[in-house]
């Protein structure tokens, strides 16, 4: 890979172990947080997580407010509710505790709790983020409860415009939480499905992330590193929901993939974007079904990548085909189903998805350059199952 | 390697590229410097790097001041010296360039700058670094010429007390440079034995780094990533000074093995710290020479560990024997020498050595436990060049 320009930087504060969420109180006191809006979504706001950290709260005297509005695939009222709740209590910090979708909305509420403009204004395109006032964003703890998006190192929320409707990304520097709070025992919960489709996402926000094209070792270095606890820990942690071990790293090797992925995404993520917006699929899940599509299309152009993975992994015949089947296995080892169809998604809809898949931020960083025609290529081979279809592409 | 709770965080805002120092005016506007003292050694001010940037300076019409007292192993007279040419100039951030002296002075500078505190109250103790009013240190700059100590992403500075005399290191958060210019042509002049010595100092940072315990597995990804880019990089960069290739790839792997330090490092910079104090070797020679004797003797603690990296490098019976004859092979390719002996140290000092090498900050990350008398042996095999006498160590 020949050197060029790049700009880097890296995560922030993570305090990782076990229990670690009796430190919430603490980790107020060094942001400044007095009065905090503790923002979950509506499905987790019943569940331990929720509820553990409310009673850490609630014995520290933390005057804090709640706010669980937040759906699977966040919109833009999530965000001014969460705002409104916060203005009106007075709040000077945000906690948000849950998956991708809590902690985006999240970020995306201390964002926008003291500022003027509308939230799409700071859509991430060119420089739009310099348009905020820095100063009145809000700081923010992170406590992921799923081991798969790693919003919790992002300076991104990717928030549904239900105007448009489409998927938008919101992005400021200061959206970094400053500081995570990664607490293994927070996920012994979270259901086998669901353990496995996020942990598949964190697995392929790593690879994206790996084959994106530029310069960008550090990422590289803990994308190959997050791949292999992935490829280890994500089976165990399926199969036995209560080993904290593979819990544990899964929630590492996730903030791993996000950390790795400020290099990039790629193609299936395109796609994954638009089935979300378009059908509300849960966001790992699609990514977990085209994945193997994606790499198969752009597997000329990370021929090399693949099999270094493959030496790192153990694989045999290293290269993008034994990278293919292997992810395949690993799939259905998961539960993963092989195509949309057997999720209910048909290629009605095929030409819009390429489309705006060409549109969709993550494109720009694939492997290797893709069309419209590409992405309706995609993500009719992930609807019908057929990988062959994607073996001529250019 | 079980779970532990671990606090982590991760560099800055890096700016990589060829001709990159032409945006320091820039990065200058970003930290809101108006009046920058630009901290150099005395070496360095004659040579291009410090030439070019203060064409860029100047160019830019930024009023700043040159400090360029700085010794190879900076001392605390260094510092005082330029707090005072801070102050007398009434800047209002540093611009520290050059290799780990200059780097680790400026950063001292600046943490020094406005406080009224001495500075040996911010030795790396405890939680010495909160008596220092953080909102008073000044923002930093960084700018490596050397691929070696990583100082640029680093948030302490090893300075000589001349009183006692020994290296102690001063730490601060906030002393981590808030933008580090990463210009491969900056390093294009550096001789040849700087050029291999510093090279072997960032390899040992990334080696001990992975070998120290406790569970950073972005640190790890990070260490073995720059491992693989130093091995393949390094002897292309002494062998031919001017490939930019290779330039750019150290400067960027020895930014990484920095990074990953901040798991810890071990017993051969123990022993270094010492050499340095006492002798005013070249700490990456030190380092250079100390190496396979420190692996030699961790070699059980690290087995595994060694017979990853060989994975990844290719190197065949992998394991620590493997990697060690692996190690002086390299080290042999670089002309550097294989005993203490060979430039000028004898073993008179030996107790000594050992005694202060145990209180030194990197001993209770080595990979082992190891005693006074431990850090002795490796010191006087290191002397004679008697790897054997290592092999029954417990």
């Amino acid at each position: 890979m020949p050197l060029a320009n790049a700009n880097w930087n890296y995560p922030t504060t993570i305090w990782f172990g076990n229990g670690r969420i009796a430190e919430l109180p603490a980790a107020c006191a060094q942001l400044g947080i007095t009065r905090p809006l503790l923002v979950t979504d509506h499905a987790l706001v019943e569940l331990d997580p929720a509820r553990i950290s409310r009673e850490v709260l609630d014995r520290s005297g933390l005057a804090y407010q709640l706010y669980s509005d937040v759906k699977g695939n966040p919109t833009d009222d999530n965000v001014e509710g969460g705002v409104d709740c916060y203005r009106q209590n007075r709040c000077d910090g945000v906690i948000a505790l849950g998956g991708g979708s809590a902690l985006d909305a999240g970020k995306a509420i201390a964002l926008m709790a003291g500022q003027s403009r509308p939230l799409w204004d700071f859509i991430d395109v060119d420089d739009n983020w310099t348009r905020a006032d820095a100063s009145a964003i809000a700081p923010i703890i992170a406590i992921p409860t799923t081991a798969g998006t790693g919003s919790e190192v992002g300076r991104a929320a990717v928030i549904l415009d239900q105007a448009a409707p489409g998927k938008k990304i919101i992005f400021h520097p200061r959206m970094l939480p400053g500081i995570i709070i990664s607490d293994p025992q927070l996920s012994l919960g979270l259901p086998a499905n669901i353990t496995a489709w996020t942990g598949i996402d964190a697995l392929v926000h790593a690879i994206e992330a790996y084959c994106a094209p530029g310069f960008h070792p550090m990422a590289d270095a803990i994308a190959i590193e997050a791949i292999r606890m992935i490829t280890q820990y994500l089976p165990i942690a399926v199969a036995d929901g209560s080993n904290l071990e593979a819990r544990g790293q899964m929630l590492v090797a996730a903030s791993m993939g996000a950390t790795a992925f400020q290099k990039g995404l790629g193609s299936i993520h395109s796609v994954a974007h638009q089935l979300g917006a378009l059908y509300d699929i849960q966001h790992g899940l699609a990514n977990a079904i085209l994945l193997p599509y994606g790499l198969r299309q752009n597997a000329d152009a990370i021929e090399d990548r693949m099999a270094h993975l493959c030496l790192v992994l153990g694989i045999e015949n290293p290269g993008s085909e034994a990278m293919i089947d292997y992810i395949l296995s690993l799939r259905e080892q998961l539960d993963i189903p092989n195509t949309l169809a057997q999720v209910g998604i048909d290629d009605s809809r095929a030409g819009d998805i390429g489309r705006m898949a060409l549109a969709d931020p993550s494109t720009p960083t694939n492997a290797r350059v893709v069309s419209a025609g590409d992405l309706e290529k995609l993500f009719r081979a992930a609807v019908h199952g057929d990988m062959d279809s994607l073996d001529d592409t250019p």
